[in-house]
């Protein structure tokens, strides 16, 4: 069989989780990336009653789908972030948020990343993909002046909080994916590799790569795959499309999703600017072999009518590679 | 339903108006933008004889088709045009050319296109399409030298022969959507900025959008349609292929249609160079509902295949837009 | 005499006043964009003490320079900002910084900004250039999902915080010039826009223009003149080279100037990526008769060659327009 | 009838011709375009037996299969080649590599082709494609310094072993397709026109036209298919993918196909470079009405779904001209 | 000596004559380019009177100044235009403007250009530039539609004009040198192959190569000089200055030059778009040996400052090929 | 000082070696990379002769040059090279040549490289640029279809004959700089990791950095440099210009330098289209502080003139990195 082809639920957490097995299996899929909010995971129930997911996985196998990887950008972000405000009380469970105190709340989001690992062994999936955080991200414009120093606290920090996370995504066999993104520790290619130092290149981190953000930032997606190929732990296929006249801007001015003014905006995977024939065939390349997950997003299409054709159009241009080469067939009278 | 698509029936006008219907129908078209030229709408009838109209509307109803705009462009031409010449005679109705004396013609043209308001009211339909002409146009290279008084001159011409059959638009209930084109009053940017203020920006004389001729004078057609929002009363899908080799020109010397050594040439809506996809979301972003009309043209390959497959191009890529956002499934599990 | 040419200050506070004039002078400038730092100008000196403002002045006379506007970027910085930290620490003057207490910052920046009005009005210029901060700018990237009533409040608190200190503005008969950057309410086209709309779009805020952030925006810094053209009150010509090889990104990783791993980085005016002669011709064409200032930072150049060699690209670029036209010529012999 | 697509069988000698008849028969293509390896084709027999050239057409005709032209790429080769080695000894049939001595091996080969010149006579077709070979293709990097001479003497000597093979092909009424290509005399736009020139532009040698190896040189091949009108005797798909990075180079780094950092690579019909459309519009315009033949090859794909996808991608692009001209229906109401 | 550089007169008729001289030699031309009019050049006088040919010449000599080439492009332009009106009026003398009768005038046009002939034969001079007018030109949008008998007429008529005034440079040994220029018979590529073959490919009938007007038209300037390399006669240097941001068009909207809004604009020789080292180059290689001119026009620059500059300009690349190979230094020590 | 600016003595080697100095010295230049053939250096004297070691060096100080590396690539390119033909006996001294039997040329090659060493050190440099030849440079087109046995034999071949030249490097203090180079083992950039590679990446083996191969090949010098930043032994700035019209070719159909219809062709240092500034900031960051040689070539201009130009250009962009930072002036007074 082909490399699985999932749709991450995160864009869906309104849908009840049965009723968005019911379509996703219509539409195609062969499993989902699970997000761990919304009803469709709840990692605590999932790391302590092993009923729950045991049902989690009888429902998605009444469907006819697979699970390879869960997610939990959310509660990820918290773990570094700073400031910690309104914006993540707005997306984090309640025992999480708790009193909001900023500290706290780093806390216990680093503690329900460890149980969220417990969570995706209890499940039988081998793969975590989230988000860090980071204590810098917000002088990413590096005016006024940043120190070197703040910079290289900012990377301490990350390895600080997410050494003891990882030690028990070791533990239960594990690895985390981190998807690389503004707001995060690693949103380009060099912050990405400065990250992976920070933390030893220890096995348990690794990538989750999604291009959707590379492509405005003008990264290359399909030699960030080659660069990165040891850490490639999933894939996440969201896209971009761009709308450069000389007004907009990269940085889209605070302007919501969809707005025409803005320089960039997610679009349904395949009608963007993500190369993604070049990527799949690097993918093959460097012997990738897990999901290739579909993170659908798109302010101006509809979401029903997006999902079922984003995953025709995956399933069509993510091929296998053939068996034989073709020189061969240019010798084979060889034995006249 | 989402916005009609329909097909302008300019190019088709030596298919009988009966068999145009039948065709469209079975194509998939939602209904016609109808050329008032062939045996398609013979404007003097519609404004005089209801029955006519309603004989009209009727075979159109037959097919399942629908009528949003009606279209004069060849009529429109003569209004301001100098020089007059075989051109004219070779694409007016008899009783428009008369006998030829340039003056004559344009006030016979002036008045058909009064007639041609008449005649969508009576149709029911609040859009008449088409080309105003131009005094200036022939100085376009502005090589020998054009005083400014004689750009002004042009303006003027224009604004002085169109306001009085605007005000007739006005009094029936129907705009004009004048097509931005060379050979036009207004044909890129700047000179339908002019062209507006030259008739006080009033609102009887808007704009026919179609972006063919856009896309080989440099001129961002999506821009193009967020900066004149207000004036985008139609909406027409000609595309345009460039083929630049160092060669051929963005004038294409003089060649006929289909010429290899053009440097841009007409094709099938979706096999140009036209950002469709941009475009129709632009549309979207700044509410536009009218009909999409597919204005089908291209001297490489045979119109009743190509009338086919531009309806499905355009209907898949005219999408709506979703009705929620995508954020808000972030927080859906706030209640926890 | 053509538009003078003068060189900001605000990267050679470390050398005194004094010194400054003179190199200046022999570099060939015609006058200093003074800023308001080092021992460059005290504007509460400026302000309250003619004798000092009279003094500024004939140490620049007697080196031969003129003074048409002074810059206070980094107390603007702080008008806004959220979070004030170390960062503003480190550039504030002591008693603006006072004890620390981010509203007691954000007010007495405030004030000193009003002291900068006076302080040019002594000094006989009518525009200060500066920074506006902003309260909303660490939210660029939108996520954790950021409600559109947030970043209303942040115009909002803009203009609640500056509108006063424009009050003063326009009580001294002093204008305020926003140079357009990362880390400021506007920052791109569209947030121009809005921050001009912010407050009422009044006389007194207005922009100096500085290409180098719009080049890696993406953002057209000629038609951005075209389009401002009211607002233009002052020039800074800094300049950015762009690198993009894959790997090298937009945001440029949190790496400190001049490191190659940067996507841009500030380069001396002239050896970068600004279209400089479009924008010069621009300037010309929209009568922009002000100052045209080098505000010169290169990482990876001595100053001290830089800024000799940028104002000798500058001066001869930014020649004047003619007086006549060519077409006249072809005339001249029509009396024959 | 549409211009036949066929499916050149060099790449799939390892399969059985009646088998691969049955599979291009049901994956649609119209006929073949007969390697003369594998059991393909023996040009010895079928230039003497004509039961056996018979025979082969008749299983053509079983599966509806018809046939324009034989391509003998691999004899061709040996005919000027220098140096003679391995290489050619896996490719060769036994009887024309012989004792491997390089003279015997380019003599047998020119007498091979004669032969297949022949074949094709007897199997009723007017076209052969092949290879060249040349003598200084080793020296295209031109370092260590080749004089002029070295070169001259290349063309002549493709020119003194062709032209008695060519003579073979006016007898039997059939003419060569060379096939632009790297290793060969001809291999782009100057080399083309020299060899032409070397051969004294006779008739017999004409060009498989094939734009894979001009999209990696920067060869634009539909101004190829326009200047060289009158030599285009065959048309071949064979489609290449550029991915360069910076890193990934023209060259290719000796690396084997499929390999993610070659700067190109062969893909499947419609997956690469190749502007398809562009070329066939002009091989339209210039009256083309032969075979196009899908060469198919790329090591990223299987090649049963290629195979059958790249056929109905080439049918869908390589549509007819109309017969009518568009201009004509706005004159259609002259009469009245 | 290398090539000479000249000044074409053209735009700077209202200088005097001697006044002129002055300061072209002071700016360091090598000759001029004499336009006939102002009072430059009078064309009868020069034909008939040899001692005010002879006083030309030696108010030439005293600055040091020669003279390869005289321009008539403002009669040659009434040869053949349609219509004939204001503009022609404008830039006419009057003796061959006379009553204004269109037909008239293009004959007194055409005495005129043979005038010219005789005028440089009396100068001593084997070249005339000029433009030849075109019937046709106002039809170069095709719309309304142009039956290609029209176009064919053009062309006719052009040769029909032309050929006896070609008749009477052969006889006096003088050619004509065409600007492709818009508003002509030929002003791109195709159009300049058409109207070659009109006049039968006669010597007396070459090119001025001017590369302002294919910049924006999208011609490759320097393949232009390769292809027609046997009919380029004289060589102008006008540049031109595109800006494109999606508003700005290639037809520049009847805008006057120098305005902000125009898709591209003339500028000073060096400031534009026009890859001038690469056709520097290709003359060379083909072998041109005439003067290059300087054609001087730029709306936003003072010409004085001007023409200074570009003579410097063009000097320093127009530099000639070096006489011995390099690859012979590599064998320098075979005697060894 | 700044790093020295020198000129490779390669191209000149027809000039005697003290006039070459004088010139030289004159045209501005710091000192030689001198060629291993004219006159410039007889390596077997300089490395048994002391006293003609140290004559070169005296006659380089009369004229004010330093010498910080010898080139010797015509010897280096027939170590591996194959087939040894009438361009090696072209290019080799003739004792290195003897009687041209293939294996025999490749051995006294091998031992001239060893002798170079020898006589760098001698002269007290320790830097030998030059190639390395290659056994399978010639299957660069991968068709005839090449094992990967054979590329894997031709990098070992490269490794065999030249780990025992290196030993000899290595036993003198001396390195060796191959310079990337069509025709050699590493002519890309993963052709050059895999050289690296086959050497065990022993630090006698590096590069000599030479963009002019890499423009037209794709490949970023930039980022090459930063890749191989501690193998970047020495800096020839050889300059490349390409001119692709649809029809020169990236391989240049075996045309001589100069001709027009070449893609692309070495020119005068800056006149091409290396990217120069960006090379010299990165090999600033990377602190390279060798020699930036002047490797002149250019079929089209006059080496005289060239040389002095190309060391002028080369020195104005060449420059140093400061000392301090910018920021710092910020802060400057936060003593207050």
């Amino acid at each position: 069989m082909p490399r699985p082809i999932t749709l991450f639920t995160g864009q869906w957490a309104d849908i009840p989780f049965e009723e968005l097995c019911r379509r996703a299996s219509e539409w195609g899929y062969d499993g989902l990336e699970l997000a761990c909010w919304g009803d469709h995971l709840d990692v605590r129930r999932a790391a302590e009653d092993a009923g729950y997911a045991a049902g989690r996985r009888a429902t998605l196998e009444e469907h006819g789908l697979g699970l390879w990887a869960i997610s939990n950008h959310l509660v990820g972000q918290a773990v570094c972030d700073d400031p910690i405000d309104q914006r993540h009380k707005d997306i984090l469970p309640g025992h999480v948020w708790g009193d909001g105190e900023p500290e706290g709340v780093r806390r216990r989001a680093a503690e329900e990343m460890k149980t969220t690992a417990r969570a995706a062994a209890a499940l039988g999936v081998d793969t975590v993909i989230g988000f860090t955080g980071s204590a810098i991200w917000k002088y990413v414009a590096m005016f006024p002046p940043v120190p070197e120093t703040t910079i290289d606290a900012g990377y301490t920090d990350f390895a600080d909080r997410w050494n003891p996370v990882l030690d028990v995504f070791d533990s239960v066999g594990v690895r985390f994916a981190h998807e690389v993104h503004p707001s995060e520790i690693a949103y380009d290619y060099w912050s990405t590799h400065r990250a992976l130092e920070a933390v030893g290149h220890r096995d348990a981190f690794g990538l989750n790569w999604d291009p959707s953000h590379m492509v405005w930032q003008g990264i290359d997606p399909a030699a960030f795959l080659y660069d990165f190929r040891d850490r490639i732990y999933h894939v996440d296929c969201k896209d971009t499309r761009q709308r450069f006249d000389g007004r907009n801007g990269r940085l889209s001015s605070h302007l919501p999703w969809g707005d025409a003014r803005r320089g960039w905006d997610f679009v349904s995977t395949g009608h963007g600017d993500v190369p993604w024939e070049d990527c799949f065939r690097v993918l093959n390349a460097i012997g990738y072999t897990g999901p290739i997950s579909v993170e659908w997003e798109d302010a101006g299409m509809d979401r029903l009518r997006g999902a079922a054709e984003a995953v025709e159009y995956v399933r069509n241009l993510a091929f296998d590679k053939p068996e034989a080469s073709f020189d061969s067939a240019f010798s084979s009278d060889r034995e006249n």
